[in-house]
């Protein structure tokens, strides 16, 4: 049975104070919901967004057949998160461009489009939202709260900020704050999008353009760092990009036969050579077209900021000393964005505190972008971790 | 003592032929040599450079005292690479933008500077004119010739092109090929380049500006590249910038002063707040006041198109076969940019061809530069390798 998806807003007129000392007023965050709540309101389940995703996470919308959810794989009816036993909510984070409030809309305070005066959002920012969208739709307490990447640390976030309202969570391909390599690779996309000139110091929507350039190389750059090396050799390699041959009564060259069976260099700079660039540059055009460019620096320094050990001296054991949920943490072997080692900070400091925690680490050829992909051991494993917590509400009811 | 160096040029009027089909005339190639030729001329080492290097491989120049060459660490009077013994050359190759002829040049077939219109170069090609260099020199056969990273590539190349001409051959740090990966990282700096406004297809020269925009984010996803993970996070980690409190007569804000002391968020997307964002935007201003953007293109393309085994249907050891040099291979455990696994590759391929081989896996944090810092067991192997064939030079003369 196809899972049908509506999305909705909900309003919030009261201001919600940042970490930054700002605040954001009168704001909307976009979510879906599929399943039903059950009587006791206990069998909720949140999912958390990373970088280029939203509130869609299952399910499709009337009509749209190719418009499936970017979770699909893991969650819907029968599926690990199985949405006739869990209520499950996916919402779109304050400050994103697929329909909650952000950098594109209007700052009730000036009249004006908020562009790059939009503020600056944190984790712990995106999840008192959260906890707000809960509050409005009846729900004290999650059973599970999961994401992967920045959407696993706004789920291990939500242990630290909310221990009494999780009693679950899963922590995806993530880690307990960004490596100075990782920071790196987010300030060279935020680099390409600042000095593009279209981006004019953010304010790009009064101009009526978009800097399309900076778009496309931050997503080439992200693109590269969620692949591992070795899904690249596989999927590509060193082939070349086969070129038609000219339409001509003449016999074609030697040379241009070569290139039409990808075989031949064409000995060029600025043209597409080999397979993988014309990967890249699709992936980057197609990015550009539809992600605004305030959001990409807010969600990437998000990540940045993300550490909840600084408040105790870089001791993780002791930040998460407030976590009283269970947890499940997975990693995949070729992830090198977020790697096996950085969840492994996490399992530690958790059993520092005697907490109890599933890990796993998946061998998989995909890199970060693993998480998303149907992996039969890692969609097994996620459904048993959540069939034990569906059977235990089973039991109270 | 101090090696002194003087850089030489050699004009070449007779046209190159290029392996695009293209050629150059009338050019010019940039060289510094060190030490002296022996009698029986057999003593001479050649030194390919990589990307961002040049002629100036060792000494200073006079008055300068921080002109030191590229590789000083490496080559001069009782280095590893000791100028008491041999006649070593450096050599700026062709589309370089340090003496060499290159984009910067005017073409003489046109009176205009060639700017995009100069030809692409291949490391054969490289080769090709390092070997007429030899010829004006009247050198007939290397005792060696020694090269790092895509330096490597040249010297390998080398021992296939010219077998007759190289005795000994150093490929450290290098590949048979690059991977996907990083063809992919090469073809994001490209583009970054080629889609700055400021590069006008590549005659910016005639417009009187410089693509700085691309050129700084191709240095900072170079510089990640470089250097690894571990050394990152040893040098930078997630330290952050601090910043002075603001002269004023009032007492400073706890936030002020948290900042100051480098300790709290200041919550901006588009200013510096971590080091090692200030790092790479130093590395990037710099590397876009002296490098030309389109030998930025010519050189990394020359990396992409290096493949020895594709004309050998990808078998690296029928390609190797022609190689008849004894060779030094090094590599270091933290480079993932041209990986230790990568050197193994070609070790193999010449064990299949029965070819003498010194192999070293050099346990070291930083990366792909380590090939360029000094590294007592590194510099010590090397010295070693190099005494060897001294000693028997020494014992032939």
């Amino acid at each position: 049975m196809t899972l049908i998806a509506e999305p909705r807003s909900m309003h919030f007129a009261e201001p919600l104070p940042l970490r930054s000392g700002a605040s954001v007023r009168g704001y909307d965050l976009a979510y879906e919901t599929y399943g039903r709540l059950n009587a006791d309101r206990s069998n909720a389940v949140l999912i958390c967004h990373a970088l280029n995703a939203s509130h869609h996470v299952a399910g499709v919308y009337p009509g749209q057949e190719k418009s499936e959810g970017w979770w699909d794989t893991m969650i819907g009816p029968g599926k690990p998160v199985d949405t006739d036993r869990f209520f499950v909510i996916g919402v779109n984070n304050l400050g994103s461009c697929f329909g909650s409030t952000g950098p594109m809309h209007t700052n009730p305070d000036t009249g004006r489009i908020y562009g790059a005066d939009f503020p600056v959002v944190t984790v712990e920012d995106w999840v008192d939202a959260q906890a707000r969208l809960l509050d409005g739709l009846g729900i004290a307490r999650l059973a599970a709260v999961m994401g992967g990447s920045l959407g696993g640390m706004q789920a291990l976030s939500w242990t630290l900020q909310y221990p009494q309202r999780v009693a679950n969570a899963a922590v995806i391909a993530s880690a307990p704050n960004l490596t100075a390599e990782n920071i790196a690779f987010n300030e060279v996309a935020r680099r390409a999008i600042v000095t593009d000139p279209d981006f004019h110091g953010g304010h790009f929507y009064a101009h009526g353009v978009v800097p399309r350039r900076g778009l496309r190389i931050a997503r080439m750059i992200g693109h590269i760092t969620y692949l591992s090396d070795d899904v690249m050799n596989e999927k590509f390699g060193r082939s070349l990009r086969a070129t038609p041959l000219p339409a001509s009564d003449e016999a074609p060259s030697p040379d241009a036969v070569l290139a039409a069976a990808g075989l031949g260099y064409r000995y060029t700079t600025q043209d597409v050579e080999f397979q993988i660039e014309s990967y890249l540059r699709y992936q980057g055009d197609k990015f550009s077209e539809y992600f605004d460019a305030n959001t990409y620096l807010l969600i990437t320094r998000a990540l940045d900021y993300f550490d909840p050990a600084l408040r105790h001296g870089g001791n993780l054991s002791k930040a998460l000393a407030a976590a009283t949920a269970r947890f499940l943490l997975v990693s995949f072997t070729t992830d090198w964005r977020f790697s096996p080692a950085r969840s492994r900070e996490i399992v530690k400091a958790l059993l520092d505190n005697r907490r109890s925690v599933t890990y796993a680490e998946i061998d998989a050829p995909h890199g970060h972008d693993a998480f998303l992909l149907e992996d039969a051991r890692y969609l097994s494993l996620v459904r048993a971790w959540f069939d034990r917590i569906a059977a235990a509400l089973e039991a109270k009811a």
